[in-house]
């Protein structure tokens, strides 16, 4: 019997998660056969709670064919986590009731650790509550914290623009320190694993050595260490860069961007740990610097997307979708690492009571003795999930981002509040 | 008879000033039977005070066919303004006995308005010093505010960027404004002149509308009416991003950085725009936010350099040695506009005199009334500037960019004191 599915992007969004919705609704309409409509949830699981069900079959094959080349949530996202079943059945209930009403029996999860337990809870609902469902998590995540799978789509792509970035930043310094600028601090993601931070420091080669000091959130803010490393790397090389997480801390725990700065008026301002550490360097050691920040810059840079994040991104919706085809359910696609050199990977699977809640911290054996690299095994890590450019169609000289139709399934049932 | 020429590279560097050292080494090699040596200096025109000549003549053909695709100044720049005659005429003497020693008879400075002056002032040697030389200046600057010229190399790849940047951050807040981010800001680079937050509004096509707030320097904040101004759009669009220059400042001529942040020391903290207008956003009308500074990255993104703007860069080095070979003298090649819509232009030429510290503003009639965008007008100026893409080659997912062998000649003065 044709099954109607469910597609949500969950959380915060990336270079490919649409790539990823591209392969699991591309998947589906191959398998017309046995899977109807795919409805995308309308802001994540918010649209399937409040039946705001998006029919991605009124989007032709050419717009979802450019999801492949598009970032960000397609069909919006949210951050909202559902408790567990007895902290509010009525929600779970009301999943049942909508899923019943359009007749809705894959259910395709696109997230980080936290919607992979909303996934995990969702899988639960055949034993739990009588209600057959196959819930399949797409992994997702610029963090790539997700246990079990090799890595994550979406880090790839933003290590890809972080290790170019630092590249470029760290020739300009180079270019300039003489007589101006000495050293570039780059802030950038990452609030518990340092997986991005890492990437900063692929803008050293061993062609194009570049002096790169690294902040990671897995280790103690040390500022006497951090300050004599900067300026012995300034005075070698003229010049240094800095990459810092945003979760860089202090051995207690508190960050490096809360440092009680005030307003005028005495308000308390959020800064950022760029200018935090950019000012201790004017301070300190008395170097002219520049700072920036990448925020939403790095996770939405599809225009340098790495080919190896897409293809991979797509491969894990379309895995989700071919294994919910097999009968599986509770389970995620995962990034099987054959080998690094040359990069070999197949798709394997992992069950969701082992991934959900589970983060991933950088490996001791990836971060060098000082604290402040990555080792040569980190770099044969990274290095593949960078490998090469999947560029956007452009028009005009700007990319050709596609954007939904988002017409919304006609409703069945009554209201409800989210 | 064959005199050598010497090339340096001036003030903030750019995604395409070695696309001009490229077009001025390369046509002075196709015309060696009348150029000899190109010796460049390094970190700019004090390599010429220093007597550190960077002997070109030493690097491969193919090596400095990768300046074209090389972000920075691969000779190094500096910040530095030579002082009139009268006021330092010892650092003219010098640049004549360094010219003299190295059979030095052509002068090619690629830099922005100061260093046009600096160009300017060398170009009359011949005249007050009796010294024969030739001095053409190669227009650079993200900033575009030469005048004269249609525009200026490096502008068009910042522009690019910028724009890019903004419709990518610009999807990513429309997917999670539901429940988290509505307000996204992005700092760009301008102290003075607005272009390069003009390209801001590039972002936003008539396909894809984008709700867009741009700060100009050229307008006097107003805190009020751009609060209104954000809110209107995130009650209208759901979301809403800000562009703000560098240089946006009060109606007393403070900029927005300045807004007497202390730590908990009480030291004063230069914090960037960016943060202060997010944290009035947050503090007076209650949106959640984030904020990005492009800070060096913006300048440096030769990974996705607008092809016009590289090809404009290389032909105004082209064009400055085949205007010397001529027997021009104190002018600065430029880009002259033929038609928007297809875009033509063709090389032109202008006095250094009419150049020199003459800073061009956007024009009144390139921004919308309200003050928070930009026109018709406007977009069809920029829109030529960024189009088409001009990709650097990749090894193992990282841009190959070039680093010259720098192998100085040797000295044949005493040492001076810069």
């Amino acid at each position: 019997m044709v099954k109607n599915a469910f597609y949500a992007q969950s959380g915060g969004v990336t270079a490919v998660i649409n790539a990823s919705a591209c392969g699991v609704i591309e998947t589906a309409r191959a398998n017309s056969d046995r899977i109807g409509t795919v409805f995308a949830g309308q802001n994540g699981i918010i649209g399937a709670l409040a039946e705001e069900l998006i029919d991605t079959s009124l989007e032709t094959d050419a717009a979802i064919a450019a999801l492949r080349h598009t970032p960000s949530g397609a069909f919006g996202s949210c951050r909202f986590k559902l408790k567990s079943l007895e902290e509010n059945r009525r929600e779970y209930e009301r999943l049942i009731e909508v899923f019943k009403a359009h007749n809705i029996g894959y259910f395709f999860y696109n997230g980080g650790g936290d919607s992979a337990d909303t996934c995990f809870k969702v899988s639960q609902l055949s034993d739990e509550m009588g209600f057959p469902i196959q819930a399949i998590h797409v992994p997702k995540t610029v963090d790539n914290d997700l246990p079990i799978t090799d890595n994550c789509p979406g880090f790839g792509s933003v290590a890809k623009y972080i290790a170019i970035s630092t590249m470029e930043a760290s020739f300009d310094v180079a270019s300039m320190c003489k007589t101006s600028t000495k050293v570039f601090v780059l802030e950038v993601m990452g609030r518990h694993a340092g997986w991005i931070a890492a990437a900063g420091g692929l803008a050293s080669t061993r062609d194009n050595p570049i002096p790169i000091v690294i902040l990671f959130p897995e280790i103690e803010f040390n500022q006497e260490k951090f300050l004599a490393e900067v300026d012995a790397k300034v005075k070698q090389h003229g010049y240094c860069s800095v990459v810092v997480s945003e979760g860089t801390h202090w051995p207690d725990g508190k960050f490096l961007a809360e440092t009680g700065l005030k307003d005028a008026f005495g308000h308390s301002q959020l800064g950022g740990c760029a200018p935090v550490v950019a000012n201790m360097i004017q301070t300190e050691l008395g170097h002219k610097y520049h700072w920036g920040v990448a925020d939403y810059m790095q996770r939405a840079a599809r225009h340098i997307a790495s080919a190896s994040d897409v293809e991979q991104a797509y491969a894990m919706g379309k895995a989700a979708v071919e294994f919910a085809l097999e009968g599986e359910n509770s389970i995620m696609p995962t990034v099987d690492r054959i080998s690094s050199r040359p990069y070999e990977w197949k798709i394997g699977k992992a069950p969701l009571s082992k991934v959900a809640n589970v983060e991933k911290m950088m490996p001791a054996e990836f971060i060098t003795e000082d604290g402040f690299g990555i080792t040569d095994a980190c770099r044969e890590y990274l290095e593949p999930l960078i490998e090469g450019e999947d560029y956007p169609p452009y028009e005009n000289g700007m990319p050709k981002y596609i954007r939904m139709q988002k017409v919304l399934a006609d409703k069945k049932l009554p209201d409800f509040e989210v």
